[in-house]
């Protein structure tokens, strides 16, 4: 029997347990943050040895150049090679940057924006209106990007194996539309893994624009939670097939690997894409860390030592993750308020609570304490049109204090739908 | 007596010499590079603890925030702190970055142009026509940036103490001329420091444009070649007394302390500047690679560290650059055909040849296996009116490499000189 089937005196009683609860847990004082999708301490700890590497009497690349010099703006071979592998692709096809695939996607877009890209016939600035697909939910800090440089967010919604193709291939016939936004495995919030038939589709899809691209950002491409590492789909290859060969950027890095935010970035791309994005990163700099990327390039020493650290992250996030839905199934199963995806791979569980009460439950969290990401942001503009979704992240806290917060986090769901039922 | 006021006969003899001269060093297969200003193999290895730092175990910044995991998009204190003592100016109003300045230059720029900065009407992108001052002789990089986004580069000429004020002065009466270049110390190729009355001109100056810019790359602040480092002039401060508090992007790096492209990069400015910069690198963004920040940190200690690597630099650069000299003066001295500067710092000598011969003598010494950079090279768009100005840059090869290969240069000079006078 779900919440909404309940007598209204069920209800009433049921609504001064879900208070009582709600107020003994603001009495415990909590500060709890379940914000972003930041790697633990425990993670970290697998990756201490780079802090000493590449060590002191080693700094040359494979091909004998000294990387603590200038030069090189494709990143050396010794981590492409390696990453070429983990990811299955053609290491001519693939660079090495900085620390931030973020910057790459950002950069991307502004210089599409300012100069035009490779296949433009105008700089996207001198477009009357520059139109942008985003599936959804979906990773917030792609949808600020676009929202930055003005574009109009176009939503499509996340189906169970990748984003409404049949939406998209409407979409695309405007040529205002010039890209998408796309996290194709394990996606930031949902989980979702795109199929190969979606990845086919997406790269073999006829657009108006001539210099449509899809930003397709690989974050979790090896970032399982089991034993099995996901299928990688060759899409630079499949759009190449189809006779789209500058479908795709593709993105990359070892933030959620090695370090947050001191890994290595990787662009994947056609020839001509990458001929036109170093055209501009030459303008911008002289090259990237090298010393980073040959440190990098020695701690995993191979594609099986980028696995053999995986599994280490997934044994220590799996257990994170199961006692999330354990409790969220415990707490809400029988209630019918909620539902929330069970992940194989990625950083994020995504909730979605009764329409039009997100928002109140991350009100109601904070003021106990409990911090979660603001609801709507994984929609442009922070705005979820049915106030529904909240994104969950789980790998930071320690799993005692995840317990609490989750429990906290249920209270408040429970309390949320109480109030809209008026109880 | 000068080449010009030889007799006919005596420069017919002496051409031939030349000439005999030039074949001899055609005919020993040389393969030398002058060409850019990159640090030796000796320099580097004075940073080759970097590669071992921080070390296992340490992760932590003064803060207490762990290095390893994402934010703060600032910059760490520790090596802010170092920084702000080197040079002179206050934490606050320094971040530290990722490894390279020249990326932050042109992010300012590409971020002005795309959305204006704090003080713009509208984006630079919307202006009918972008002006810029350029000094010449000056950074070829620079140049190849404000090419880049389309800017009318107009140039003024550097003197004894700086670029000519009086010319800026003039120029920044128009309201499209919205920013300069400027290598105020040992500068680039020059090794001209701008006096205090010069920086003190700049930053009170008026200017027609409210967005009006100086990337104020302080790139060899502290690179002296003698016992003595220059005064670092706190320009920020100079302009924010003037009523200019917005005046100056002021840029630093350890490039050419530490790794050449792997060191840290740092923004001096404005707090205005600086929240305008951040609320866009923030979307850019979630922070520098802060693990390579607490390595430099801890390398340098304090800034005395830094002086101290750079009386290092100074014992290692300044041989060569005396051999240099001492080469130019007696191959070339007496025959007036060339003069030279002799500076106090930085990483170059800035050769001027007679009017016309420059991009001649650059192509005999390529035909005589003396790479050296482009004629014009220091001039926007490559452009020397003069065809006079050759950038040496004699840090990166060994003693005995730079003797032959500068030997070889007076030759071309001389044989240049030579054929322009039709003997």
């Amino acid at each position: 029997m779900t919440l909404l089937d309940f007598e209204s005196d069920r209800l009433a009683d049921f609504a001064a347990q879900v208070r009582a609860d709600y107020d003994d847990l603001q009495a415990r004082n909590l500060k709890l943050d379940l914000t972003r999708g930041k790697p633990s301490s425990e993670q970290l700890d697998f990756s201490e040895a780079l802090l000493a590497l590449p060590g002191e009497g080693d700094h040359r690349d494979a091909a004998g150049a000294d990387v603590r010099n200038y030069g090189n703006l494709e990143g050396i071979r010794d981590i492409r090679a390696i990453w070429a592998e983990v990811l299955g692709v053609e290491e001519s096809l693939l660079l090495a940057g900085d620390s931030s695939s973020l910057n790459i996607m950002f950069d991307l877009i502004s210089w599409s924006y300012a100069f035009g890209n490779n296949d433009s016939p105008r700089p996207w600035s001198a477009e009357e209106k520059v139109r942008w697909i985003c599936p959804v939910p979906g990773y917030d800090r792609h949808f600020t990007i676009t929202e930055q440089f003005g574009f109009e967010m176009v939503t499509v919604p996340m189906l169970e194996d990748g984003p409404d193709v049949e939406a998209i291939r409407e979409l695309v016939q405007d040529p205002q539309v010039k890209g998408m936004w796309a996290v194709p495995v394990f996606g930031n919030p949902t989980g979702i893994t795109f199929s190969e038939e979606v990845c086919r589709e997406l790269a073999a899809m006829e657009t108006a624009a001539p210099d449509f691209r899809i930003v397709w950002d690989n974050a979790y491409a090896v970032h399982t939670l089991t034993d099995e590492f996901p299928p990688i789909h060759d899409v630079v290859g499949m759009a190449a097939a189809a006779g789209n060969p500058n479908r795709f950027w593709a993105l990359s890095s070892t933030s959620k690997i090695t370090l947050a935010g001191a890994g290595v970035s990787f662009l994947y791309s056609s020839r001509e894409n990458l001929d036109w994005y170093l055209s501009v990163a030459g303008v911008r700099g002289i090259g990237p860390n090298k010393v980073n990327q040959l440190a990098h390039a020695r701690y995993f020493g191979d594609a099986e030592g980028v696995r053999a650290v995986m599994r280490k992250h997934a044994g220590s996030l799996a257990p994170k993750f199961t006692r999330v839905l354990e409790i969220l199934e415990r707490r809400l199963g029988e209630y019918d308020v909620a539902r929330w995806t069970t992940p194989q791979g990625g950083y994020f569980i995504s909730l979605d609570v009764i329409d039009g009460t997100a928002s109140r439950v991350v009100e109601l969290a904070k003021e106990a304490g409990i911090a979660l990401t603001g609801a709507g942001s994984s929609f442009p503009l922070k705005d979820d049109p049915n106030n529904r979704n909240i994104r969950l992240a789980p790998s930071l806290p320690p799993v005692e204090e995840l317990e609490v917060a989750m429990d906290g986090v249920a209270t408040c769901v429970l309390l949320a739908a109480v109030e809209k039922l008026g109880a």
